[in-house]
């Protein structure tokens, strides 16, 4: 029999920063990436139209027999993580419950602050999970629908990026918090920024590498780990034409991005 | 026989501008109007993606019987006119013909500016309408990426707006153009901004007004106009839920805005 991969997706190339960590934890497991490009951003559309676009890449990535599926995007884990659980027979994690357990653990003063999209913050996904964790804690949100354009614009270091995170996070700042969820997969771009802004008494709290560990214990405890030391294979899939996202990939992954195939969901309806 | 509605599309909300002015002009005609919610924005997604979703839209106006398609949207526009005309039966209208007409008409200096997405941009549809009509005007072009999500998250006039125009636009005001184009329906929304940082010597073209006049004449030349001095009714259809859509509309159309309705493209397929 051979070993099933993982599923990873994301509304486009910022989840590769999931993957980049999964890859490092669990490098003998063979992956299937899909980024929806072609209708990308999620975080500006209501959680109805993203869980419809989850549903739609779920199905696409268990007719090719993954045995876990990782929803790496934050807007879909806050909206979607629930339907999918229901819908798929196969473990689904996602990155807010991974990133809020993080920030449990690492806050001192008990007050977080978590900032992501609009559809991110507007789910109170991260608030809810940290609250269930830890009643005590105090959360502090904030939406910063910049910073994903700032990102894939690449200004990630001009006064315009400063201004912005000064306009988005002086008041978290002002608030206390030791402890900042990047709550979005672009924001590690923006950490130095976003790092300069909040002061380095802030703990900033990427869910990546939480995330990658949450995967590792799951099909550890299933049995679901694939043996051996040989090096896993990677596939990559997306809906727009693939250039583009080749080209950002392979800045997030060190150039190691393989092959890219562009399919389209809406035809297969 | 009843008469026939004039059809108009856009990524989303922009295009209501375009809309506006078909109907100032044009008060006793029905409209339809369709906003891709869902799949906005078009900007950034490749020349294929932005043609497969414009002959999707076109083909859902067409079953409501529409006697002339408006293209409310640059990208669409640039990308796509071709291949809707290829296709269809019915007169197709885009936006960048009128606002190159415009800005030919206007320049004294024959130096022209053309603003708007990185699609609109790297199809040199304005440069090369304006070439056509007058090979002499030289016209110097510059992607704007972050002037949409500036517009949609309300930052029309703050440190941020004025920087980030700035850095776009120095280096047109210093190249000595005289006639800048907004070659993005949500660009009107920045005029103030625009403006002064271009100054005052520099006129803003926005399409919207001359894709009107164009809808006219060649309904006109048709015979196409609906007779009688009884206002038009307007139907506006999105591909995500209404609210969001319906809140800057009204904003953009003064409180006047009718019915929205959700429709789902992909599941027609």
């Amino acid at each position: 029999m051979p070993w099933k991969a993982i599923g990873i997706f994301d509304s486009g190339v910022g989840g590769l920063t999931v993957l980049k960590e999964i890859v490092k934890a669990l490098p003998q497991e063979d992956t299937i990436y899909f980024g929806d490009t072609a209708r990308v951003p999620y975080g500006t559309k209501s959680p109805e139209t993203v869980t419809r676009y989850s549903l739609e890449i779920a199905s696409f990535l268990v007719k090719r027999d993954i045995k876990l599926l990782v929803v790496a995007c934050n807007t879909a884990s806050a909206c979607s993580l629930e339907a999918l659980q229901e819908t798929l027979s196969i473990p689904v994690v996602g990155v807010i419950e991974p990133g809020a357990r993080r920030a449990v653990s690492v806050t001192r003063s008990g007050k977080v602050g978590v900032i992501g999209t609009e559809g991110t913050i507007r789910s109170s996904a991260y608030a809810k999970a940290i609250k269930r964790m830890n009643p005590e804690v105090e959360v502090v949100t904030r939406a910063c629908p910049l910073f994903v354009p700032l990102a894939e614009e690449g200004w990630t270091d001009n006064e315009v990026a400063r201004l912005t995170a000064e306009t988005y996070l002086g008041g978290l700042r002002d608030h206390g918090v030791d402890t900042l969820v990047l709550g979005c997969t672009h924001y590690p771009i923006l950490k130095k920024v976003i790092g300069e802004t909040v002061g380095d008494a802030v703990k900033l709290v990427d869910s990546a590498e939480e995330t990658a560990r949450t995967v590792a214990e799951i099909l550890r405890g299933k049995a679901l780990l694939r043996p051996g030391a040989e090096l896993g294979n990677h596939h990559y899939f997306v809906s727009d034409v693939p250039a583009g996202f080749i080209r950002v990939g392979n800045r997030f992954l060190g150039g190691r991005l393989g092959d890219v195939y562009q399919v389209s969901l809406e035809e297969k309806g």
